[in-house]
């Protein structure tokens, strides 16, 4: 079993760090973009960021990850390339705003690895949660939004998105084994993770989100 | 502590992987070309490698790390992509070749990241043990040659060898904590790493190695 034991730290800085969550095709980036504006509209000092973010060194290092002539690339090597990856960024990015006060809203961290790599993959999660666990020390979230929605949904999502009319058996089979292992995840860090139901019309689920945020902005 | 359980699973394979590790200016290149020159010339199917070895990925990965321009590094960062380096050097490399049943060589291994980014960049090599754990799985050297010199010596060496005709004192304290810790690290793991005295001329170190090897080649 993991350690499970929070590595919270943050009682160093003023600042927020949330994270989003949720499979492919689960609105992600349309929801989050008008979360954002609207906790701007609030007076909220928000950095908005999604992972490798600018940072000069964690885009060449997923730009290793992405080149598609690297097929021999091992699971392990890219588990430990997206570990460095997400140091990188928190170092450079996430923990200066963190300090400086402001709300970090970060589009996918830890928890994708744990689902992707260490489930989708095959890896198993403990060992994906011990680089991470190197990778971040203490600098976990304050609250992560897992955006809940089924797989048939967020396929038809993306497929809509991708003018494709359909997706392969492999596919549903892999997004289902995401999909299982957040449902694992969140199950695991009741404190830290707040499901929302991301079938819900994306007026109603951005304020779903908001409403899961006031414990932690005004706590 | 470290889990210093020993991940040996070596009996699926005929190779032998033997490392060989030491401070800068140990004189690891010059014995382990001699060393490896001789066991071909006994009949041994060698293969002579360092990281990144030539293995692409490896080899861009390393490109990343070694960016002049990379300034703003984080040593974390740096330790996993050296983890990854090393895990995709294993896995198209080393494996691949101690299933061909051949001698695998490697300047460098796990014990160099213990001491230089677990000790000298002051990580701890806790840490450093269980990324490299999960980058090298069951994969340990069957045996580790230690090449043992005291810091003025090889400092000396490197200094002969980069016509420079002194070396400032940070530097020499950097060397004196990586080699403080291979001592360490070789009383750690007695049955694995053997130390050799490399202040014995050029001809004795090598023929102390080959002895050394006996046990494994014959084992």
């Amino acid at each position: 079993m993991m350690d499970f034991v929070p590595l919270y730290n943050n009682d160093m800085h003023q600042g927020k760090f949330i994270t989003i969550e949720g499979i492919d095709g689960c609105g992600k980036t349309t929801v989050t973009a008008l979360l954002v504006k609207q906790l701007i509209n609030e007076g909220y000092d928000v950095v908005h960021t999604r992972e490798p973010g600018g940072i000069d060194i964690a885009e060449q290092i997923r730009s290793v990850i992405l080149d598609p002539s690297n097929t021999t690339m091992d699971a392990r090597t890219e588990a430990l390339l997206y570990a460095a990856s997400r140091r990188q960024h928190l170092v450079e990015k996430v923990i200066p705003s963190l300090y400086a006060g402001k709300l970090v809203i970060c589009e996918r961290f830890l928890d994708s690895s744990l689902a992707y790599q260490g489930v989708a993959r095959g890896i198993g999660m403990e060992a994906i949660w011990k680089i991470n666990e190197f990778a971040i020390e203490s600098h976990m979230p304050d609250i992560t939004l897992l955006l809940d929605v089924d797989v048939q949904t967020a396929m038809r999502r993306m497929a809509d998105r991708q003018g494709k009319d359909r997706l392969d058996q492999e596919s549903m089979d892999f997004h289902h084994m995401v999909h299982d292992a957040f449902e694992r995840i969140a199950s695991m860090y009741p404190q830290r993770i707040k499901k929302i139901d991301a079938t819900q019309s994306i007026d109603r689920v951005v304020k779903t989100m908001r409403d899961k945020l006031d414990e932690v902005l005004h706590g």
